[in-house]
């Protein structure tokens, strides 16, 4: 399985505690993390050649993992629309946290994804689908000391499975782990992981996005989407 | 329209305090402030020969509403069979707060209904589908300063849709309002309203109610349920 | 409820069998069945400035209705998001025929919407929800002696509800009648409607058509589209 | 992984030529074409203690196989109720063909399961969600020459999934094959299998059965059912 894990890479140049938090920047950290005989794993960034989102790149992708913010609008809309062909065609994309105001997300689910927000927040999450393969081996609940909150109303497209919900001590709730399938392609949002908090550093963390890649990865990748014209099969 | 409000009646006969909340049972009182030029209300209790859901009053029923907690094992099961049926063949049903565990809500939905519960605590509903007939005139957030806690996970069958989430002091999380079709039936679940607490008695909390059982109410009703042979259309 | 009708109105100038059929082309026609004391029609057509469908015109629309077919890539793709924010924001939206590849339903499906087709098939449809309001009247299945094939896979993000389901004598089963929510808006795709077959002359059509109308008038409509940052409710 | 193939093996006694297409029964049948390294398969019928449904053999079951017909009333209700347990404890459940109407699946879905039926058809079935794994190495269609009609309405609780679509030459359509999750276990129904009919050696239906297992199997089993006070998490 092929992973590749995209970041903007924009905050990891301008915020010295974050780089002490994931060294590596975000990207390298995740990478790292998921890391197994089963899971060969690369990153790209925004700076690279087409954000490092080559048709090549892209042909031997499995699972996509997406983290962007402040650079939402420097994606190049021919690449956002690359990335939703590969998806369409099966590729997998896991969304985390801030990405859900990326041009990607936005395209597949068709809504703002507009949500509440609000720093330096304590959240507890809940898993509510236990025995879905995303939430193997995650306890009921577990809580991030400090969090941004995203808080509902949530402006997305219903999802099809909400496997885990959040709690925030300021009084809000979320979907924070949430699928879609569009095309042949499956998505997962994920919300914790604001870039100054260690939120990524938490095991539980770390367990729903590898088993959220492996849930992702497509039976098969690289399907022609097409429209045709077809003979009667019936007489 | 005509609402049926079922109500088991236990708790009043035994909790003083509980009179001086719901004057006329829980019962009496959602029958109160259902009534309405477009509603007709009547009323049910348990110790009502065959619990007041004979056939005659079920044919005549639109909308049923259901509360009960201590008795839910004196329903007979014939009566409940019966009350399913006519979800089936089109009638509504409303399941409030302790209804969860009810014979026929856990029918319906073909789960345990479990969840994590404990009295005395701090509510927040949130809108989560605003724009649903059933959050019509509800705010975003509204607040429920004693309510019982109903936490997740809730064992439900993945409802159709969710429009209310709750948030609890305690840390806990609920998908307080959620909708099913059973059959032809529309279904809706609404959390708050625990025997001691003046829930019932909050504006917003009314308005859901109210809203739900227009929501409810079938298109056709007393639909023959039936699984037949069919010759064949064409040739 | 004011309805407005939009067609592309390109077949209607080339085809002279098509003006036989919908005097007054397809928006004329179907704006005529729509009509009656609640509804309120207007149409509203492509070569129009701005496509007929500026801010003014969708700020007092309740419901947009979209034929189009060989002009899809001739809407501006501003006009498109702003139909999308009208949607977002309340704006109930019936998609038929060959607007599955609109450039909104795609936009707001996030898929490409492809299916495969054939001509002067004969079809079925197929009441699967009896009981939804959509379904109001409509007979548990109706033929259309010849009618455009439309046939699975049909590469939609999976919908809400599926009200209608469409049988082809050439061996082809498709999801014709569907449902979706997207942000407060809710919208409705139907898949007869052919422009050389009479199809919207059925009166099972047009009942379907008008109950869409209904049931997709919003509760409330432009809502504003926010993503605020939220103070603490709780302590 | 574990599978338990269950048959009320009656025709088999009754029907000579129903044994010369599945020798051994169709339990016998099914699990001689589901055997590899990976699945180890056992038989259970009517006539067994218990219909060979006990809790010591439940507890090592991971996917449990649901043939029956003629004698659904047969099996007592405290054995549909402890492989109800089991299903909502983690243990996947499919159901196959005229198991519609059995005392589990109507359990599981809180419905009639009702359907329009007619012998000797023919039937075409089309892969919906070409990308599910239950639909991996599947085609996009097959024909089945002789299959019993199952049509819509069917009388089931909304899927979460609808994967395949059958297709009738008498006119008929039907959600041939459709996913729930119901508490921890997930269900899956397959329409074709008519006792006379040689479906269950058609190697795509081999194929489906045998992917279907595998989607079932749970993440964890045997997961205690329980409806807990809870202490607060949070001050």
């Amino acid at each position: 399985m092929r992973v590749l894990v995209w970041n903007e890479n924009i905050h990891e140049k301008e915020i010295p505690e974050m780089v002490k938090l994931y060294p590596g920047g975000l990207h390298g950290y995740i990478a790292e993390f998921l890391k197994c005989d089963e899971i060969e794993v690369s990153t790209a960034t925004l700076d690279e050649l087409e954000c490092g989102l080559t048709e090549e790149v892209l042909k031997e992708t499995d699972v996509l993992i997406w983290w962007g913010h402040a650079g939402h609008h420097l994606v190049p809309d021919d690449v956002v629309e690359r990335v939703q062909r590969f998806v369409l065609s099966g590729m997998g994309l896991i969304v985390l946290h801030s990405g859900h105001h990326s041009k990607i997300f936005r395209k597949l689910l068709g809504t703002t994804c507009n949500l509440k927000w609000r720093n330096d927040a304590r959240e507890r999450i809940w898993t509510v689908k236990p025995n879905h393969p995303i939430a193997a081996g995650v306890p009921e609940t577990f809580a991030l000391d400090c969090e941004e909150m995203y808080g509902e109303p949530f402006d997305i497209a219903d999802p099809q499975e909400i496997i885990f919900m959040g709690w925030f001590n300021g009084g809000e709730v979320f979907r924070s782990g949430c699928t879609w399938t569009r095309g042949n392609g499956k998505i997962f949002y994920f919300q914790p992981g604001h870039e100054t908090n260690p939120s990524y550093q938490n095991p539980h963390v770390q367990q729903i996005i590898k088993n959220a890649v492996k849930w992702a990865c497509p039976v098969k990748k690289n399907i022609a989407l097409i429209c045709p014209h077809a003979e009667a099969l019936e007489k």
